[in-house]
């Protein structure tokens, strides 16, 4: 056996997510799908980010064990491609060291958000960013992203039904700029995040961006407060998972 | 009657093209069909640039006589977005001066193209792009592109039936840049186009930059030659109106 790092890519807008799902059209069936056929065997990836429906994928990494490939890389990305929809884009393809997974690895994941801020909406942005039309105080979101980084209690920004048993993460770096004439642009890098925490992260930092919510609000939120205290999740098409370190 | 001015952004993806053809989805009738509303009144669109099906727009212009309005301009604008789809953008609409006509009274109008160079797809750019996988001389297309500011008979990019009955355009400027990393853009300005003509004019660019053909060709072929003897038109969800200078 050998172990295989893919690179992926994928417009989230028409998957179901990545988690493979019986009957639905999720990122990691169809790619699964793919080596299948490649390897003609079942093979299982492993993921570094399990994203939801609608999120999108810059730098998504999967893992997988297989037969040693008896193609080069070149082969393999190539056929890989051929047999993916167009919405998902393997980058890089190959044999990783042994014993290589993507999940337990990564020691951060970094996402991006997007905000289109304009009275009217765009129609080449509207799958990739999320509309604001709203007045929005720069200062309050880039005080709110200052006080990110460090390792804090996130029980405010993930569903209160949940798998996860712990729940401080440590987060390395976060900030907002200006990508574009009028887009927005959040960015968090984290060990590891909890499921929609940044999008939770992003809809309470609207809400203190929009007069809704003080500053200090959101950093008592930081220190470990029900769901229920913390704001809205924003919307999905709006998230990317933009890369994984290893 | 008063005059308006509509500026327009559209993505081609899911259109028949600008004009107004009976039972297709065209940008025209989408709008027409909003502002009849509106105003409770046929309303025909005079546009800056007929763009063919699959052709996009960020920054079209299209007037239009009627009533002079009872409401704001912000009004009108809000209500025209309501009311055409989302990949259309009213992105500024207001009363112009009498007699203002979109297509008459431009002076000049500015396309890019858009090639998105990579082994790989792109998930994201695939709408608004054409993947370009092979090798490119850059050098090669420039000077291409450098031939082409002046006054020149333009036949060899343009379908030998037409509905044109001159063959010279004057073109401002015209260039290869590095949008981003792997995104190469042609933008050409000139006082109007002919039918399909940029997408001839890159497509036969792209076989001097691959190779199959001499940019001595391509000079030459500005000097007025038949349709048969330019390059293929390349496709058209590459192609983006960019602005409409009065």
């Amino acid at each position: 056996m050998a172990s295989y790092r893919l690179d992926i890519a994928y417009d989230g807008t028409r998957f179901r997510g990545w988690s493979r799902q019986q009957g639905l059209r999720t990122v990691q069936g169809e790619i699964e799908a793919a080596l299948e056929k490649l390897f003609s065997a079942p093979v299982r990836l492993t993921v570094a980010g399990r994203t939801d429906a609608g999120v999108h994928a810059i730098g998504q990494v999967a893992s997988f064990e297989s037969p040693p490939g008896r193609s080069p890389p070149e082969t393999l990305l190539r056929a890989l491609n051929a047999l993916t929809p167009e919405d998902v884009a393997i980058t890089a393809a190959g044999e990783a060291a042994a014993g290589f997974d993507a999940r337990r690895d990564a020691v951060a994941r970094r996402y991006a958000y997007r905000l289109w801020v304009d009275q009217v909406q765009s129609p080449f942005e509207r799958r990739y960013s999320v509309h604001w039309p709203y007045p929005l105080d720069r200062g309050a979101l880039e005080r709110c992203a200052g006080m990110l980084p460090g390792t804090h209690d996130f029980t405010a920004f993930t569903p209160t039904e949940t798998e996860h048993v712990r729940f401080e993460r440590t987060v390395v770096e976060a900030g907002w700029e200006q990508e574009a004439e009028r887009i927005l642009r959040f960015e968090i890098e984290a060990d590891a995040f909890m499921r929609s925490m940044v999008r939770a992260l992003v809809g309470t930092m609207l809400e203190v961006g929009s007069g809704r919510r003080s500053t200090e609000d959101f950093e008592r939120l930081l220190g470990g407060r029900p769901r229920a205290e913390g704001g809205e999740t924003a919307p999905a098409h709006g998230l990317f998972l933009v890369a994984v370190r290893y």
